[in-house]
């Protein structure tokens, strides 16, 4: 039975793109990551994606749009809707998504991430 | 596609213990509520309930200890667990739990309150 600060959590790593489990909810998974410089395209055809700004400023690039999501915004990704995530300078997010979720989708790149890595 | 500034949406209401749905991930719900005084004993018996504290500080009495969250902190109760949550001074949460959860569990209520409130 212990709480989980986030600032403590945020200070255990540096690298970016590769998000860490910090909780579960049932059969969600509650992960942070850092992230900088340009994401990829990709989608989850079978579950929305929740990102939330913790510091700094997140862009998500839509096919007719580009998000500003500052620190305190937060957006749902719906299902299936293409994507790509970026930032311009050092950014730290909050993402809620079923277990087992790849953060690429099926785009397979050199920025797919472990989804089994626990902080 | 709008996003959701958390300012914003905690300026629309001042009523405690009324959890607002702000978004929803798939069939979870992303709430917030302001929070002051004390709540009541109660459990979830079929979910796990997500805290995360968004300004001030929230209390979350268990049977054997009392857990102190502040900004930047969460928790998430597990399934079954008997919880009393209460805050000192005014404290801004977020939650997430399943559509359709009561915020009193099980515990009728004069705090009892509707589940399906959007802003």
């Amino acid at each position: 039975m212990k709480k989980i600060n986030l600032d403590e959590k945020f200070e255990m790593f540096n690298e970016y793109w590769t998000p860490k489990i910090i909780s579960e909810l049932n059969d969600y998974q509650i992960k942070i990551a850092k992230v900088e410089g340009d994401f990829v395209w990709h989608d989850h055809s079978e579950t929305d994606e929740f990102f939330f700004v913790i510091e700094g400023t997140l862009f998500i690039e839509f096919e007719l749009e580009t998000m500003e999501l500052n620190a305190g915004e937060l957006y749902v990704v719906p299902c299936g809707v293409k994507h790509r995530p970026f930032a311009k300078k050092e950014c730290k997010i909050m993402l809620i998504e079923p277990r087992g979720v790849v953060n690429t989708g099926k785009a397979s790149s050199d920025l797919t991430a472990s989804n089994d890595v626990w902080i």
